[in-house]
């Protein structure tokens, strides 16, 4: 019987994809072949690559002056990736709001002078900084946020308006609302919570600020290599970007970001709706600064966290635990959980609180 | 309905595991998830990576020393790894005797002194040096080698015996022959040749050579790292890591490497005997250091290479093109490429033969 899956990452997919992967997963497209044994150079496979990159395009609205790639290593080797396509007078600025916009400084400071200039630290990441009162640098080469805090459960509402090119981890959130494109400079994401199974990256880089990695960046690294060859220098994680092209599909059939983004808003809403209306449950964000994909949740114990996790899987809830930075319960809610599935946490919710209150 | 598939990578896997992956891809061990929406941090996955790494460990006679750790990137992403791990001196021996080997080499040079101590480009890359007459350098970091040169059909038979730790990038022979761990420092392997689907890259280190990577060395590339971390630093390729598992529990079944290695040696004999049996078919490979893997061969002419890749296709043998730069045609015969597969390619040849000579 199928759960439901409140994972932050890997998380669920459209039952519908997997069944239609499920179906010709030992022959694609008429070829005889599994889509993880065809060869990468088959017509049959470019098709996949170029079918979804040109699908992004249109769904995200991207420029023609932008690269659209998949690569490996996740957002984490991205956090690499960025300084080493990007910093190029050695200063790029890091907001700092969560823990993963932490190792993306982090690791920036390997490569020059990654300046933490905005740091939620102070109150457990539960709040995004005012964007207009952050003492930008002069001369940075990139300014680096995370859009949405997958741990804290945060994310930012309105971007910052920087002269450096603004880079962006949408890790936890592409797809899930409009953005536009044309105010990043590199908008790059882990594909393993809104588009397909863990194993692809998804970057979008104006092509004009990727043109001259540093000269200790792994050729591999280097998007302009991976725009020039389609994603295809190498062996490309075939499996994923299928799987990513499938889910591409739907979207558009459902309407494209700006329908996913209403029934996103929709489903968090019920849940912080009913979170907010209840003396027994708790969200610490501030209001503002809510993410729609991520909901962190306390009881009024430990005690009752542990319960609330335990019994809810036994009713088919799973992947309820909090990050163990914060604790609690966090429900991630990404495109492809239904409706059904939030309205089946908060029923749950309600009967744990009548049972333990 | 199947084809037997001859491509050089990604390649065809058992039939049986696709079907076990077909059965479980809406519920992975009973936990209602597909494996590809399961949370890594998962018992039921964490359990996937420990039986694997521990079945690679069984399989290959893997010294305790030594991690295995399981990445993203392929190969080529391992090209750069190496020396950011290894090149502590900055100087390193590169044996080059094929494509990826040249690559290896080249993006060993980026972080030192990459020295080409052997190159069989002088004869397009038809054999292997004499291992034994290589003027290795006297203080190198490392010898790197690229044991079966999967675009030209060549493999090492003999290994070198340095004094600095051999580097083997296996991705094309790792599993299909009984080789001595211990004699090397580090083997890589790109898994979507015999392993797995793409998107997984296996590493077998000492630890002893690995505990220092270069200060720019991306977090994600440090071996260390990654062993340290049981391959879970970040969210791991899950997809085909799982595959990797039931092709190594299979593998296990068969009887070992032994036992597919005496297979893999049947069929390139079958192959081999054919091809140098007849005259209208020739393979330009010196015959001590012919592959069991990958079998490049040509007809008479050009014409006829392009029509027998053609109808081989129409007889559902595919992907028998051989790479751009030998032509021809390449015959791929990994482990999972049954024996009924080797002698329908030959019974096919037979038949070209006879209608083309």
């Amino acid at each position: 019987m199928r759960v439901y899956n409140f994972s932050a990452g890997p998380s669920t997919l459209p039952e519908e994809v997997l069944k239609e992967a499920q179906r010709d997963l030992l022959d694609f497209a008429g070829t005889g072949m599994s889509i993880t044994e065809i060869s990468h150079r088959n017509k049959a496979f470019e098709a996949v690559v170029n079918e979804a990159s040109s699908l992004l395009r249109e769904l995200m609205g991207i420029p023609e002056d932008y690269a659209v790639i998949f690569v490996q290593g996740g957002a984490s080797q991205q956090f690499a990736a960025v300084p080493l396509n990007l910093m190029h007078t050695g200063t790029a600025d890091y907001m700092v709001t969560g823990n993963f916009a932490k190792k993306a400084w982090q690791e920036g400071k390997i490569y020059g002078n990654a300046v933490k200039v905005a740091d939620s630290s102070d109150r457990t990441y539960t709040y995004i900084p005012d964007v207009d009162a952050v003492p930008f640098s002069e001369n940075a080469d990139y300014v680096h946020i995370t859009s949405n805090n997958t741990i804290f459960g945060t994310r930012f509402v309105k971007f910052p308006q920087v002269k450096a090119p603004l880079v962006a981890d949408m890790s936890s959130d592409i797809l899930s609302r409009e953005i536009d494109v044309s105010k990043f400079g590199v908008i790059y994401a882990g594909a393993q919570k809104n588009i397909a199974p863990a194993g692809v990256t998804i970057v979008i880089a104006k092509r004009s600020l990727i043109q001259s990695p540093l000269p200790v960046c792994p050729t591999m690294l280097q998007w302009k290599v991976q725009d020039e060859n389609n994603s295809l220098y190498n062996t490309p994680p075939c499996f994923p970007i299928y799987i990513a092209l499938l889910v591409l599909r739907r979207l558009k059939a459902l309407g494209g970001i700006k329908a996913i983004n209403e029934i996103n808003e929709y489903k968090a809403g019920l849940l912080y709706a009913f979170i907010d209306g209840s003396s027994f449950y708790r969200n610490g964000v501030v209001k503002e600064c809510r993410s729609i994909m991520n909901v962190p949740f306390v009881t009024p114990s430990k005690e009752l966290d542990e319960a609330f996790v335990k019994e809810a899987a036994g009713a088919g809830l799973v992947s309820l635990k909090g990050h163990r930075l914060v604790g609690g319960m966090r429900a991630s809610i990404y495109n492809a959980m239904p409706v059904e599935g939030v309205k089946a946490l908060i029923e749950f919710m309600k009967q744990f609180e009548l049972a333990h209150k």
